[in-house]
C-alpha cells in the first residue's frame, strides 16, 4: 500500500514534468505537400531539474498504431542523432538524390521504412546528440550509465504522455554503439518493471544492428573478417594470430613481430572503406585519416566529410562515395525553415551535428556482454542483425559473444529469402522465456536498412510478428 | 639443314592451308555508323583435312598495333564462344542495354576494352563452339589434347597469314575452363618453339582468370569460399571438414554424417547465383536447377535462360538478373544480317549459342597443374587474376594450387589502386626467369572483366606494361 502510494506520487511527478514540448508537423521544408504519415516532435526533459531536454521523432505505425509495437530507436555514435537513423536508415522520408542539390535538398517517401509495421521514437540521445541539449554545462558530463538512465526516464515520460500506446508491445532498437546502450537500457526497463516503476512498460525484447557489444572483442574480430574477406592474406592471418597473441589493439611495442605484421595489415585495410569494404573511400579534407583498425576507435567517423562537402554544395559530386549522402542531412537539418518547422528551440544549439564526436562521454561500460547474459534469464525477445560486409562491427565477433551466452540452438543458420532471393542466413537461440535470433544481411554494410531497406523491413515485419525470417 | 627444309616445308604448307577466309568489317547492324577501330573476322581450318574450321574476330590495338601485345583470348565453357569474352568482358562493343530490345539489341563502345592496350583475336574454340564448325562429324569428336592442338594450330597459321604481328609480344589469354587450356597451349607454343616449328611465335606469358585448374579442387574449395563468406555457419564448416575430410564430391554414401552435412550445404547455397555471390539468382525456366556444389559440374550453365528470355524478347525483366544481359547476345548473334555482316558461311551452324553445353568434349586431363610446373622452369610471365566474390572457382582455391608451384615471394599480399580505390589484392611470384603475378578483383565475379571492366582494364595495362600493378 504504502509503496503504491509511493509510486502513484512518484508517476504523478513524472506526469507534471514530462511533456516540454509536443509538436504534431504537416508539412517540412523538401517535402511536397502534405506530410502522408503523421510525425510528432518534442522535447522532454530528464534528470532531476529537467536539466537534460531530449529531442524526439514520434511516427505513428501507418497499418495499426494501436495494436503495431512501439519502437525506440537509438542511432549510436555515441552522438549520432536519430535524424540520422530516420533519414537513412529506416524513418518515412529519405533524400530524393536525383532531385536534391546542396542548396536544395528535396525529400521522398522511404518505401521500405519501418513505419509500414511498427510506431517509431526516434531520439536524439545522449544529451549533445542531434537537436538534444542540456540547460547547464554539468549536465554535457554523461557516460553509459548515466545515458541509458535518461534514456529509460524519457522513455517513462514519453509513455506518460502517450499513455494510449502503454498496450503496445514496446521494444527497445538501435544498431552500432547501440549495441551497448541498448542492453542496458531494456535491463533498466526490466528491473524498472520488477520493482513497479511507474508506468509499468510492456516491454517485448529489442533489436540491434552490427552493435558494438565489447569495445576490444568487436575491434579484434576485424583481423578475421579481413582475412575472410580477402583483404589480408593466409600468412599474414595466421602470422599475426601467432604472434600477436589475438589482441590487435596496442600492441607492446617489444613484440616487434606482432607490430611488423599490424603494420602489414594495416597497409592493406588503411583505404578501405570500412562500413561496406566495397564500396568506396573517399578522402577526408583534411588531414587525411588512414584506417588503422587495431589502435583507433571502432566507431565510424564521417564528419571530417562535411568539409569536403561543404565547399561543392551545388553538385553532385561524381564518382560517388556513400558519406556524401550525409551532407544532405547537414545542410537541411541546419536550415533555419526546417528548423522551425520541426519546433526546434531557438538558440539551443549552434550547429546540428549527424554524429557529434566532441561529447563529452565517458565510455564507463567497456562490454554490454553481462548484461546480455542477465537478459537471458527474461521473458524477451532478442533480434540481432549484422549486414556482412561491414568490417567496423563485422559479424565474426559478433557470432562469438553470442555463442558464449552458452543458449541453445533451436534454428541453425538457414537462408532465408526476400523475393526468392537470399537476404540472410539466420540461427535461433533459445533459453526458457528467452529467444535471440541472429541473421546476417547479405551484402549489407554497417547500417543495414541504408544498403538493403527491402529485406530488412521484411525481417523486422516478420520478427514482430512472432514468423520465421 | 634438312630440319630447316623441313620446317620451311611444313611453314609453306601451313600457308597454303592457313587462309580460309578473312573479312574487314566496317559496320555491323545495332551499332550506329562505321566500326571506329578495325574489326576482322574469318575462318581458319585446323586438322588434318582442315576439316575444322574456327572462326575469329580480331581487333586492332587503338593504341600501337604495331608494338602492342598480341592477345589470343579463349573464353572458357568448354564450349563458351570468343564473342561472349568480346560482348561482356573485353571486347571494343556491349550491348547498349538501356536503349536495346529483345528485337532489337543495340551496340556501344565499351570504354574499358582492353584493344585500348592490345591487339586482341577472339576465337570461337573449341570446334562447336560459338560459329566454328567440322565438316565431318568425327572432327566434333574432341578432347583437351585434341582441341588446344588444333588452338596451336590456327595460332601458328594465324600468324602466317597476319605476319607483322609475328613480334608482337604474344600472350595466351582466357578465363573459367581456359584455364585447364590455356597452359596447355602455352606449352604446345613453347615446345613448338624448341623444336623449330614454323613461324616462331614471339610467346611472352599468358593471363588467366577465374580459372579452372584442377576439376576437384577447385571445386572442393567452394566449401572454404562459402564458410569465408558467410554462407555456412562456423559449426557446419569444421563439421564438414571432419566428417567428408576434404572430399566434398561424390561422398560415401555409406558416410551418413559427410552426407548430412554436405546436404545442409547445398540448402545454404542452393539459392546462390554463384558466379557473384552477391548478385540476385534466377530461376530457371524447367526445370528448377538448385546449386548443388558438390556433386555438379563447376561449369556455370546459363542456357536454360533462353526460354524464359526468349517469352519475354520485347521487355526489360525487372527485377534484374546478370543473365537476362545474355539474351541479347543470342537474339543478335542468330540475326542472319548480324552473321551476314560478320561473313559467316551460310549453313554451317544452326543455332548460335553463347555456351554450348552439348559439344561432344571429353575432359581428359583433369588438371592443368603440371602444366603450370612445367612453365615455371620457362622465361614465361603470368598473371593470375581472381574476382574474389566468384564461387564457381573461387580465389582461395586458386591460392592453393599457387602455393603448390613452390615459387619464391617477391611481393606479398599488396593492395593496388585504381582511382584511389582499392581494386584488389597482389602478390608476385618468381622462379628465375618465370614470374607469376597472382591478384584478386575486389567485388568481382567470375568473368571479371564483366563486373569491373575499368579495374581489369587497368591491371592488363599495367601489367603488360611490366609495371607494377
Amino acid at each position: 500500500m504504502w509503496l503504491s502510494v509511493v509510486v502513484l506520487v512518484q508517476g504523478l511527478l513524472l506526469i507534471s514534468n514530462s511533456v516540454e514540448s509536443q509538436s504534431i508537423i504537416d508539412t517540412l521544408p523538401g517535402f511536397p505537400g502534405k506530410l502522408p504519415f503523421k510525425l510528432e516532435t518534442g522535447y522532454i526533459g530528464v534528470g532531476e531539474l529537467d536539466e537534460v531536454q531530449l529531442f524526439y521523432y514520434f511516427i505513428e505505425s501507418e497499418r495499426n498504431p494501436k495494436d503495431d509495437p512501439l519502437v525506440l530507436w537509438l542511432t549510436g555514435g555515441p552522438g549520432c542523432s536519430g535524424l540520422s537513423g530516420l533519414l537513412y536508415e529506416i524513418g518515412p522520408f529519405t533524400f530524393d538524390y536525383a532531385n536534391s542539390s546542396g542548396n536544395k535538398p528535396t525529400l521522398e517517401l522511404n518505401p521500405y521504412s519501418w513505419k509500414k509495421v511498427a510506431n517509431i521514437i526516434f531520439l536524439d540521445a545522449s544529451v549533445g546528440t542531434g537537436f538534444s541539449y542540456a540547460t547547464t554545462w554539468e549536465a554535457y558530463n554523461i557516460n553509459d550509465t548515466s545515458s541509458t538512465a535518461q534514456t529509460y526516464e524519457f522513455l517513462r515520460k514519453w509513455l506518460m504522455a502517450h499513455s494510449t500506446f502503454l498496450v503496445n508491445p514496446l521494444y527497445i532498437a538501435g544498431d552500432s554503439y547501440s549495441g551497448k546502450t541498448v542492453p542496458i537500457i531494456v535491463q533498466e526497463v526490466s528491473n524498472g518493471n520488477e520493482i513497479g516503476h511507474w508506468p509499468p512498460l510492456n516491454l517485448k525484447g529489442f533489436v540491434i544492428g552490427n552493435p558494438l557489444t565489447h569495445e576490444i572483442w568487436d575491434t579484434n574480430a576485424r583481423l578475421k573478417f579481413a582475412h575472410r574477406t580477402a583483404l589480408i592474406s593466409d600468412r599474414l592471418y595466421q602470422s599475426t594470430k601467432r604472434n600477436c597473441q589475438g589482441s590487435y589493439i596496442n600492441p607492446d611495442p617489444n613484440n616487434t613481430q606482432c607490430v611488423e605484421d599490424l603494420r602489414e595489415v594495416n597497409e592493406c585495410i588503411a583505404n578501405i572503406y570500412i562500413a561496406q569494404i566495397l564500396e568506396p573511400n573517399c578522402a577526408y579534407s583534411q588531414p587525411p585519416k588512414p584506417n588503422k583498425l587495431w589502435s583507433l576507435s571502432p566507431h565510424l567517423d564521417d564528419d571530417n566529410f562535411i568539409d569536403i562537402l561543404h565547399s561543392t554544395p551545388d553538385q553532385v559530386l561524381e564518382p560517388w562515395c556513400r558519406c556524401y549522402n550525409y551532407v544532405y542531412s547537414l545542410i537541411w537539418a541546419n536550415d533555419k525553415s526546417v528548423q522551425k518547422a520541426l519546433h526546434i528551440r531557438e538558440g539551443t544549439i549552434t550547429d546540428w551535428e549527424r554524429c557529434n564526436n566532441t561529447l563529452t562521454y565517458t565510455h564507463n561500460i567497456i562490454t554490454s556482454i553481462d548484461y546480455h547474459r542477465n537478459l537471458t534469464k527474461k521473458d524477451l525477445r532478442a533480434l540481432v542483425y549484422s549486414g556482412d560486409h561491414d568490417m567496423s562491427i563485422p559479424y565474426v565477433g559478433t557470432l562469438e559473444w553470442i555463442e558464449l551466452l552458452d543458449l541453445s540452438v533451436k534454428d541453425d543458420w538457414r537462408p532465408w529469402f526476400v523475393d526468392g532471393q537470399i537476404a540472410g542466413y539466420v540461427t535461433i537461440y533459445t533459453e526458457e522465456k528467452y529467444s535471440l535470433t541472429f541473421t546476417t544481411i547479405k551484402g549489407a554494410g554497417h547500417t543495414a536498412p541504408e544498403y538493403k531497406p527491402k529485406e530488412c523491413l521484411a525481417m523486422i515485419d516478420r520478427w514482430f510478428a512472432y514468423y520465421f525470417l
